[in-house]
């Protein structure tokens, strides 16, 4: 019963046989391999973006923030929603590798709103250089609070960037499952609704940890190797991060793996109706519920393994609603979601 | 009737005469010279504290950001209001200065509430490494609002600061105005309100440009040094910022002419009575204040400068209220205000 | 016959088999699992050192450079030599780790003299505030050249450190191989010879990437969590960074490794006896040798792997000699360096 | 007897005068003034280049830092010499302000070689994104020895840089002293000679601290205006930067006061022939100069103020040659200048 996070699963046998095959043999280093060479090759044709480039790192931060260094200069901002990774969880990574970009957060919930998206720009146009100026939009999907943008609303906001001239870059740790939520394809998902960077992440949804950063104005992409190599993040023996993207795009396991987290989170939505509050869309692979502080104590001192959102365990009051923050990786077995349901029906 | 900016005034002959004075012969360089020498000790008997290390620097942004950086490692996050200077209107110096850190914005008005700014930080920590740090706390005084803290509103934030082990900067690029609204000394308002480093402004209160950085713990100043001269902000010929500083302190004349313009504030407050509403305390040098918008339409068109706050002259409603930010300084002339007391009420 | 680099060949297949034993179940990111605290046990075990801070990342690059963030201010420099992968081969990522410090190059070859590091050190101290302040000496073992230290060099030049003060990091991109030569232990060439921190690397060695970063003295260490974090390089899925650190230290994995490609470059060595000139000891695994331009133009036509060192094969004379970097890995067939000998010699 | 440093003089009267007058009334704040937009166009009526970006700011550091910040990326390294003052003597400021750049040292003496020039850029080729990428050229005129280029050499080390693309900075802390030794306009030992951005110095030449940045293709200056204000170098009463530039070009003052110093150079290089050994071309206002240890004693026990260059006056020895580095600064008294020859041929 881990639903603690989606870093925390194996990684199915084609990814480690992937690996196997890859090792064999000497191979040039820093991605001068055939390997690298196939798999950017396939990523083009998957994103059906034949002109775009496309580089691997090995942690979802280092694609955020070479990403958005790439697209921002020191003296501007980025605006992204007050959940953003890369505001709450990036130990200020973003401003280490922009040299010192400020994050500018647009009021509202995780799922930015085109309006609040428009009004935070223009409030950063007043006052010549004093201000930090405007840079890149940024957004999340699925959103840290595991909700999905529909294509129009992504459309919507990349239009607001359009208005202003402002890039967007698009944290895709979770990009599978929202493509699998949206039943889209990812250039749908992408450069059909104005996405000038993506990053096409693969370490939630069952790699070791690879994430493909994709620029579709090859243009913007001019310094990202340069930024890549003194951001240590150029892999020596880069075929280790190929042979796991080649696995991930192989018969379309990525959309494979992300399905099946999906559907178990959908199991767990549905099995705990009626005790259960969702305080999200849900059609990912997370879901925030609330539950009364009683069924927490059940679920917990039974094995289940997840974090509280915000609220805490301690306390009266058994039938507080507290938030659970639920996440399904592609390895969680349907028997789990069933004994956790079960377990918290228990009561 | 010049109310734009406390940076528009020219300087007190006290100042070109000092300057003159300081002009003679050889002097050493980089603040080896005699001056710079005594200008440290005057500082530090002004603030009564025999140990503090002082440094001047030319620009308010300079000293505040070097101080932050002596005070703050790069994974850390700045605690300031949404209004701060430092946030505002630095075009991310702080962010630069400090090698990444962040800003984190207590909720609520300029003049920070210790409730808030304690929960704010509270809430930067539930994150182990991935979440910024928590760093120093940065309070402005006279805030960007023209509000002005009261001794205990000090004590009572910088207790909160030190509950948690955070170290305590103060903008004080308006320093000497708030010390005559409080009618109390540089140290009642500093050290012995648990600020760690002050920053003592000559610039907006009738200097060319010079600011003074003051460390009470000398051991939180060793780096401080090298990072004046790396910040580009050691100067050559450094005995004309004392000099500057030498006349400022002469017979208390940082004092003379903050009184001066808070005084004309108070005269503009007391003048306005009936047509404009304060909305700030403008206890310092600064009133912000709603009026008609025929009220400044006839006031600007009669020749006063000033800014109007996030509202704009354009549109109709001759009664709307429109917000005034009107700053003195001390070379107002009481004539000037009269002037423009009198244009607003000609209507 | 492939000589290019030691990062061109694969991985032992007792990496993939514990990359394969770890892929179990869930475990908890971010290097809170079971094994990843197994490995830092057994490191501190390897190196004799209980009280040591060990930190996994992915590329020799990052290891370097966080180590050094976390030993050097920003208005500092590092002191290394001329030819340190830090310098030539990191575009940069040492000024950008640690906010802007320097790299002084200590004249001479690669194996850094202690007369030349106290002359260099020494050079850098007569301008206070002006010139760079001295901060961390960085030793290379075994070298770019591929020259290896004896103990009594490195105790030499760590003392030259300790008499102003500084701390010593060692980049041990190839510690294993440097061992090997030695017949020392990692605490002999380690801490007991006055090194800080040290990087253990497994890279170079066999891993698909991952070094360990060895703070001898944990104070030191207090920044290098956030730093990592900061530095894109904390790993969510650590268990696989983790494994493949067990799989090398298993049974001393780490050092049969090395001894084969230290074998493999003492073949190398005598089998090209009287055909080409040693240019480094070559006591680890790499020979960089001169031999006459024919020589080279039938090797590489023959399908040899190498790079010519500062030399270029276009040219006329046959006789000229050319240096060639001959570099051997754990994986490199005893046969390949028997054909490679025989092709040159075969004129 | 002064001649430790072109810093340690005062200001002319004009530059006192041109404050006082400037000093009248408000002014509009951070260079929107009336004075400030004047010096703007004479500085480009004196470059004759009326399409120059003009920028002020207060320490020569500043200048170069921020110009080299907005010709170079992080991840490039500026070509200058190993004396060059960016390098000795900013405290890592030029690696700060870019972000992370490297200096790479063109080897040879202060006057950089165009053939030593071009071999370190080849030299800076061979490793692909692994090394430091090109970046500017810096030229330092007059140089920190006090040696002058002539227009041949600087159009010959400009004409390298064009080979490979790369702009040319020109750090003219002493641009006053190099224009009058050379006879020639600034628009001939710029923009005409092939520079890219000029620093024009008036700090050691006789104002308190102003330096303007030119920049003579508008293109290449668009960040400029942001990277200054995030260096904390924009003033907000730019009118007291803009003054004592206006007093610096009224009626040519600058050259004149570079008269006057190159001139009592020129009476030192005359008055010591014989008893001391020119170790530069002294064609500006600096002489480095052996002259025996018991010369030295003499005069510094007369009270003659100067530094030795990289040797000590402890020792035995009276014959031994020291080097002197003696800076004429513009208000050098020529007596001082007899005082000073005849108290060193009165052994």
């Amino acid at each position: 019963m881990y639903f603690a996070s989606d870093n925390g699963g194996p990684v199915p046998p084609q990814v480690l046989d992937r690996l196997a095959t890859a090792n064999a043999g000497h191979a040039d280093a820093y991605g001068a391999d055939a390997l690298s060479q196939e798999v950017t090759a396939r990523l083009r044709a998957l994103f059906e973006a034949p002109e775009a480039e496309v580089f691997l790192v090995a942690t979802g931060t280092a694609a955020n923030v070479l990403a958005l260094s790439t697209l921002c200069q020191p003296f501007q901002t980025v605006f992204c929603s007050p959940q953003a990774h890369i505001h709450m969880d990036e130990c200020n990574a973003p401003e280490f590798f922009t040299g010192g970009a400020k994050l500018t957060l647009v009021p509202g919930s995780d799922r930015m709103s085109p309006d609040a998206l428009r009004a935070t720009i223009l409030g950063e146009e007043t006052r010549g250089v004093h201000g930090p100026q405007r840079g890149p939009v940024s957004l999340t999907q699925v959103t840290e609070y595991g909700n999905v943008y529909g294509l129009d609303d992504l459309r919507a906001l990349t239009a607001v960037a359009s208005e202003f001239g402002l890039p967007v870059h698009l944290d895709g740790a979770r990009f599978a499952n929202a493509c699998v939520a949206l039943g889209c394809t990812p250039a749908e998902m992408t450069w059909k609704a104005g996405v000038d960077v993506a990053v096409f992440g693969g370490t939630k949804n069952g790699l070791m940890g690879v994430e493909a950063v994709i620029f579709f104005d090859p243009a913007k992409a001019a310094a990202f190797g340069y930024r890549r190599k003194r951001g240590a993040q150029l892999f020596s023996k880069h075929r280790y991060l190929a042979a796991q993207m080649a696995a991930y795009l192989q018969d379309d396991l990525w959309r494979d793996l992300a399905e099946r987290a999906n559907a178990r989170c959908a199991e767990l939505v549905d099995g705990l109706k009626g005790i259960a509050e969702p305080r999200n869309d849900a059609r990912a692979n997370m879901l925030f519920a609330a539950m009364p502080r009683a069924v927490h104590k059940r679920l917990l001192a039974g094995g289940a393994q997840y974090h509280l959102w915000g609220d805490s365990l301690d306390g009266d009051g058994p039938d507080e609603m507290l938030t659970a923050r639920l996440v399904c990786d592609w390895s969680l077995d349907p028997a789990a979601v069933k004994a956790f349901v079960d377990l918290a029906r228990a009561g």
